[in-house]
């Protein structure tokens, strides 16, 4: 540590639908931490870059088939304005081709200085504009979007809540699903039973070692359970 | 078909930020497709269930640790509000410790005649609600969120778009990622040079067959490059 101000994380939004952001990135954690300059939000709208009299963005494709494709020249003039050579964040594509996010990424981009994201609509977005301008394709899960809005918004919640300061003390970022590699243990609070059902006898024992050997269990279990394929990374 | 008027798809949302809804579902696709009544979206405040003096939705987990754990009382309360006895919506809850969201789920939520999703909020919610009203837990990818908000209205966008009459003759939903078990295919559109890159010769032959095998082909070699796993499914 050197002592000088930690560098703010920023996130750059290329979208043709500017107007959704912040959104819900305008509340709860993200939104505070946002209103206390922890991180900084710009949403850019593609549409400034087109050219064309009736500024249009996309076009048919070529080879036929249906719907529209998002134009390479205004892509591009639109990446080039926001983040210009020298701009080292990583440029994303939000996109179920990409490859899927998951927590290690996430940690990973917390730790840059934010990035530059890619919401594509229609049927896609020209190749050559991935290729040129070095997109990485970024999936949020195996399931298709209206835009690429929603998923940008989910990798940059996932993003921010990590970031120093943003929870305080009374949240946690230690205890929970993928940070041991497993699903999370069952959580139990007040009442002490509830239309018959009560808490695990063990939660209510005081002995922390017993407690720490049942949740570590449950989180083994319910892995086991549900998501063979996690013990096997 | 009888002639009947399809019932219209009812998402109903427990949230403690109802006012993050409809967001982004308020625009572009899903808001014109809410506009014109052809689904229908309700948030509703966790909050409002809650009877002690300071209205608490949470409290301290059983066994100690960080954070805070929502209420069986409460949500059960509020889950029973929204969802009554007779309505027979499946009743999610977005969590990273449920099963993975796919397009295969999406289109069966499609069917049916809506959703009612609790979003979580805290390090998660009392276990036993989970089970006294069999709430189906539901993960839209491998990484932590601040919320269950974002999550739910993921879900509810991938399904609202495949809606009947959402989708105009211009928009598509049979050629792309995972309808096929594929991954798509690039897209091309004009210009047909950017910046000394062109566009693959056969898009621009005229050859329909030859195009549709060269998509094909490249629909496998970036499903077999990118995504393994899919073609083993």
């Amino acid at each position: 540590m050197t002592g000088a101000a930690p560098s703010r994380f920023r996130a750059s939004i290329l979208t043709l639908y500017p107007e959704m952001f912040p959104g819900p990135l305008g509340a709860s954690l993200a939104g505070r931490a946002l209103a206390e300059g922890l991180w900084s939000l710009e949403a850019h709208d593609i549409r400034a870059h087109a050219t064309s009299k009736h500024r249009n963005v996309d076009d048919t494709p070529a080879g036929g088939g249906p719907g529209m494709v998002m134009r390479a020249d205004v892509l591009g003039r639109a990446i080039d304005a926001v983040a210009p050579p020298g701009d080292t964040r990583p440029r994303l594509f939000m996109s179920p081709r990409g490859r899927p996010l998951d927590q290690r990424r996430v940690r990973a981009l917390v730790e840059g200085e934010g990035v530059v994201i890619l919401c594509g609509r229609f049927e896609g977005v020209d190749e050559r504009v991935i290729e040129g301008r070095s997109l990485e394709e970024v999936s949020i899960g195996d399931y298709v979007l209206s835009g690429g809005e929603l998923a940008a918004m989910v990798l940059v919640d996932a993003v921010v809540r990590l970031l120093p300061g943003v929870m305080g003390a009374t949240e946690s970022g230690t205890e929970e699903s993928f940070e041991s590699g497993l699903l999370e243990y069952p959580h139990y609070t007040r009442p002490r039973e509830w239309e018959g059902r009560t808490i695990p006898e063990v939660l209510l024992s005081g002995d922390h070692a017993a407690i720490a050997r049942w949740r570590r269990a449950e989180a083994e279990r319910i892995t086991r359970l549900r998501r063979p394929d996690l013990l096997d990374r």
